[in-house]
This record gives C-alpha cells, structure tokens and sequence, in this order.
C-alpha cells in the first residue's frame, strides 16, 4: 500500500476512530449545572418552544446544525458502495462545514428501498437540523429527492453535488470569460458529462447569461440530441435539435468546454480545434479531461481550470458549501433559492478580482495571485471567503423574502472587518 | 419568573443557543490534513469499509455515537408537545451521555403521522449510530416501536424512559428489600401508574424474582382486572381476576409501593396499612407520590425512595442508561438484550453496598453513607458507575452472544483501576 494511502487509513483510524465528536458547549460539571441542562430545569426552555416554535433556534443547537445526508449510490467517483462505505466522506463533509465556516455538522447515511422512502425519511427528520446538505446521491434520483425535500421542509436543502459544484463553476467561468474578452450570451458551450453536476452546472450558467441553444451536453452516448429516446426528463432539457454526434463533432469553434466526466476525454487535437482563446474546465477528479500542461502545449490562448490543488484555478466545492450554508442559517433562511446562489457566486468571483494577502499567498505557497488566466477564482483557505460569500447570501435570503429573522448586527460587522 | 427559571432559560441561550457542539478530532488546518480527511484520502476507508463492514467501526465515529431520538409525544410530565418542543430535553440527554460516559450523543426529533412511518424513519437511519436510545415516547406506542426497531436494526435500540427507569428501580428495590428483610419472590407488589416505565418495571422485577401474580397495577381508572374491556396488550399482561377496584383495596399488606403516577397520590393513612418494613418508591417528578418527611412521620419502618435529589435514596436514570450504553458500544454489541439489563441492576446494587469515596460524600454534600434504609442505591455522580456498570454490561453482552467483538483488553484494565 502505498505511503499515502496508509497516512489516510490512520488519519481516520487514530487517535479515535472517525472524525468528529460531540462536546458539551456549556458547563455540566455539579448537581445545579445538570438541574439547569436537565430535569427540571430543561422544562422552560420546552415550555417556550412549545409556545413559540420559533424558540428552538434560541434554546437549542438546531440554528448551527446541518445534517449531512446521503444513501451512498455515488460516493466520490467510486460509485454504489451503499450507505456504510459513504460515512468517511460524510463525516469528511461535516468536519469541512466546522473547520471553514464553524458549524456543527453531523452525517447520517440512509437506508432505503425506494426514492419516497429516501425523501420520506430525511423529510421526518429535517426538523431537528437548521439545513441539511445532500451528498453523493446518484443522478437523476438526486433531482427528484432535493425537488420533493425543498417543497416539504421548513429549512434549506442543498445538494452540494448540484449546487455547490455550479456555484464554483460558474464563478470561475464568468472570471475565465471576462479574461478571455468573451460574453456568456454568445459563448458556444460544450458540457462532456451528463450526471448531477454536469446539469446544475448548466442549469446555472443559463440563470447567469448562457443561452441554452449555444450548449451541447454529452453522456456516455454522445451528443444529447432531441432524436434519443433514452433521455430522462433532466437530460432532455439539453437536447439539441442536431445531427452533430460525438465530441468531435461539437467541439469546433466551442468557447467554453467543461468537463464533468473522466480522465483524458479532451484530446489535444480537439482542444486545438476550439474557438480562439476558450476556456476549459477540466473537472474530472483526480485525473482531469485533458492535463493542464498538455493543454498550454497545445495552445497558449487556452484558460484552464481542474478539480486539482496542484494546478492553478481549482474549482472546489469547499469555496461555496460551507459559507452558502453559514449565510443561510444566520438569517434562518427557509431555504436556499437561486437569489442565494446568484449571490454567491458573485460574491466568489468579485473576490478573486481583489488583492491578495499576504497569508492567502503563504498558504498557497506562491509569491503572487493576480486576477488573470492564472487565477480566476480564490484560493480554498482563502480567510475572506466566510465573511463575504455568507454576507453576501444572508442578504440575498433576507432580499428574497425567504428569511426568517433580519441580518444580524454583529454578523454584518464581522463582515466588514 | 422564577429565578430558577429564568437561569434554565439563560443557560439554553447562552453563550451560544443550545447544549452540544461538532468538534473535529482529528488535525485539519493545512492542506495535507484536508486531503487526508477530505478527497482524496478519504477514499481509502471508503474501499475498506466497501470490502469489510465491519471497517465503519474502526474509520469512522459511529461506534461512539448514539442518537437520542424521540416524536416528543411524551416529554417529560409535560405531554404531548411535539418534536420541537422535546429538542432541548434530547440535547440535554446527549449532554448526560457525554458527561457521564463519554459517548459523542445527537439528538434528531422525529415528525410523523403513523407509529409505522416512525419505525421507517428510525430504522432507515440507525446504521449512521453505534446505538439509538429513544427518549420520550408516548406509552403504549413506545412498546411496539421498540420492539419492532429491535426487530430490524443491528444496533442497540435502548427505551430509556422504560428499561433505565426500571433498571434503577429494580437495583435500589432489591437493595431495599434486602435491607427489610425480604424476598422479592414473596413480595405482595402495588404498582400505582401503568405507563411505559410501569410496565417496564414490573416486567423487569419479574425477570428478578418477583410473581406477576403478586403484583397489582393501576391505572388512572384504577386496579387493572381481568373484568376490564379497555386495556392494550401491555397492560392486560397484568390484570388480576380480583374484585379489588381502588389503591385502598389493594395496599393493606403490600410489601412495596411503586407509584410512577402524581403527586401525594399515596396518602398516609394508606402507607399505614402497608405490611411491616414497608419499602416505597414514590418516584413521581417533581412531586412525588408521598413526601418523605410524611412517610416517615407515619412510620419509621419504611424505606422511601423518590426521584429527587434533595432526598436520599434517588431513583435516576443517569445512573444506568450512559453505562449500558458504553458497556455496549465497547463490546459493539447488536442489541441490548435481558442478560445486559439484569448485569446492570446487579453491578449498581452491589456498587451500593461498597464503602463509598470521599469524593463522592463531598459531591453529595453528606458526611457518611452506608448501605442502608438511607442507603440503597449509589448517587448520581459516583465515579465507579461508569467502569463498574460498563464493564458487567460488556461481559454479559460477550457471554450472551452478542457482541461483535470480545472485551477490550485496556477497557478491563480501566474497569479495574
């Protein structure tokens, strides 16, 4: 096994099994102590809720709290490996959540036979929780189970997956488009991958200016065309009325090509074939469409982005979830509509036109980060991320109508500082 | 408001709202440790847990996790107030298990129409925990539930409000009756309450000893007899074929009182027609069925035990359940089964009869306790709980089959210590 390997098998397994724990955040040490935290003192704060619903998020922990949920039918890119193998990467979530924005985050795995039953169960428990993120659920379920969960929960469901993954991609890609001289409107997309991702990436770009007749969307069969009859519902939405079939056929004077798929499906020989200064996002992880130094070999106009920390423009989700979420609970957001996501992603992209400190450029072990092909997006550790990404979607949800209380004061000052 | 009152209030809200907090266990401030939690470390528990189940124990945090759950239906004297309302009561058990046994505890409140949907909701979670203890639950749905949760999870399913309660009472009646000078087998038993840890109670004293025949419950209508047509199945199991209708019908000779019913619903004049060397447990919350100071003033033969902690001989809950449920977790046993349960109530009355520390009567705020009518049962904050009680718990798991792994060999160890 190699070096690496065996460092991640300990790092889960030491100093005690998993990743997270649970700690008491007031004192339980005497008899009054645990009166006040139990029996009999916990009758008030039960009396209250009971009377005022709206109390819980002042008397409990729920205002901080998101669920991570999954049924592990797409874990990472390993596939259905069931509800037990996804708890790494669920607690793994929880820990980003409490690391990058400070929010108590807990993983359930779910049990399940059909999709009602998925929906039905995280449904019933969704009160106990302030938001509940999504993870690693397989398309095109996944699109029915967040659907059916926003109509009926009284608090945000995001599944980071879509969202996140598009949040981020979406802010780089107006970045790269702008460096590029390029305009959404006009740009010829071409989208190679066709799962949960691959569509909300899409979904989002139309919201932020892309015309939905300028993209072709590709899975495993080829071009998605209005001629296939093995389209579901979500799929079909990208169906072009085309006689163009493979990547090959598409990629020709593309603008933009992303990538949501598997590693070396962009050839050097297509991406020479691009329109003049594109932008690719090669996103497939850990192996991109095409390798960033193939890619400048090919052609020096080119602005590429990968899922990798070891390259320039890492399109990450962790850019996005935990300050969306950080947002959204401290106005009590009842759910996270497009507003927030809007929001979010300009607020992303507005910062990696900034300056940047000196402590950004230290973690990130380079001398200089300056807006341009090179950095269209900011760094994951970047400290600004929480204070502007969160504002900026608090204020969205508060905008939109879908919040609960007012900004608060201390938060927005935070912001600011 | 009530000073103490407004002090519960306080201590919800403050310093942040609510009891318990997600911390991370493991390092995660630099890149390499987020590659490590996080993709693509994360990966490798993944594939190890897809090959070996048993793998979730040793990478993740469920085997030290266990979910408190409950529909609120029951919450504590209060009612049915719903999920929310029960919130902090199951935050301030998951404050007790981590106080008291270290076990990482969560709370999730369960919205639901039938009792099938809760069970659903349940068993399609229960994998994500190490074990589920469920907490206020109106009677007599909780017995199906349990036993149906029991039926179809491979983890502990633990009702707190029935099998602790009767735990406790069960250890500190055999120490009481040894103390009097007799024989549960021949013990004449009035039981006054017909609810959930009632029922539990009285099952369990049977499995130590005690004659069903010999034991009259009451419900709110009174003695429950062969000749009524309004019984649940749970109740039924203890009807007598008498012509016996009220508490005064059945108390003259009684050995024991068991009242899990209201306040001062033991009068007096009934205590003095009890047996000689009467024990009552009078564990109505917070005002018990007869007041102490009254019962001895009517006869010092009694032994009197409440559910207060300003009277000696306490019946809590939280002398058993945070033990059982770290005997165990550490055994990861399947289930919590009768041999568990009666491991128990023998390791906390043996704990009782055992010179106590000094720490302890400094805790209590007493100068001696010794085993005795003042004396049957350990105080909440007894630090040999926790070791003692684990321990029997996990052996009896290990020697009924099932655990899923023998005793830990440092466990022992610290059992010992």
């Amino acid at each position: 096994m190699s070096d690496f390997r065996q460092q991640a098998l300990d790092y889960h397994a030491l100093p005690t099994p998993g990743k997270i724990t649970i700690e008491i955040s007031t004192p339980a040490e005497t008899h009054k102590d645990l009166a006040l935290a139990y029996s009999p003192g916990v009758a008030e704060p039960v009396r209250a809720i009971a009377e005022n619903p709206d109390d819980v998020y002042k008397y409990t922990a729920k205002g901080n709290l998101v669920a991570v949920i999954s049924n592990g039918t797409a874990i990472l890119g390993l596939g259905n490996l069931g509800p037990m193998a996804s708890k790494p990467v669920m607690e793994g979530k929880a820990l980003l959540f409490k690391r990058f924005a400070d929010i108590d985050s807990i993983d359930i795995e779910v049990t399940h036979t059909t999709t009602a039953e998925f929906i039905n169960t995280v449904a019933n428990i969704a009160d106990s929780f302030g938001g509940i993120n999504l993870e690693d659920i397989k398309a095109p379920d996944c699109f029915e189970i967040e659907q059916k969960l926003i109509e009926r929960c009284q608090v945000p469901i995001f599944h980071d997956d879509q969202h996140g993954t598009a949040i981020v991609t979406a802010a780089g890609l107006l970045n790269a488009l702008e460096v590029q001289g390029k305009d959404i409107a006009k740009a010829q997309i071409v989208c190679l991958g066709a799962g949960a991702a691959a569509i909300a990436c899409m979904e989002l770009l139309i919201k932020c200016g892309a015309q939905r007749e300028h993209i072709y969307m590709l899975d495993s069969k080829g071009v998605i065309h209005t001629r296939r009859d093995d389209l579901n519902a979500y799929k079909a939405l990208f169906a072009n009325n085309t006689d163009k079939r493979t990547l090959a056929d598409v990629i020709d004077e593309a603008d933009v090509f992303i990538g949501v798929s598997g590693p070396d499906l962009l050839p050097a020989d297509l991406l020479a074939r691009m329109a003049p200064n594109p932008v690719v996002f090669a996103c497939s992880n850990p192996d991109p469409e095409i390798k960033p130094e193939l890619a400048r070999a090919t052609r020096d106009d080119v602005i590429i982005a990968t899922g990798r920390s070891d390259y320039p423009n890492q399109v990450n989700n962790v850019l996005c979830f935990p300050f969306i979420f950080r947002g959204a609970l401290d106005v009590r957001a009842r759910m996270i509509n497009d507003e927030m996501k809007l929001a979010a992603v300009e607020a992303i992209r507005t910062l990696a036109k900034e300056p940047v400190p000196e402590a950004v450029l230290v973690a990130a072990g380079v001398e200089k980060l300056e807006f341009g092909r090179e950095y269209i997006i900011p760094k994951p550790l970047d400290p600004r991320l929480k204070p502007r990404v969160a504002k900026a979607v608090a204020e969205a949800a508060v905008a939109s109508g879908v919040a609960r209380i007012q900004m608060p004061l201390n938060y927005m000052m935070a912001a600011e500082a």
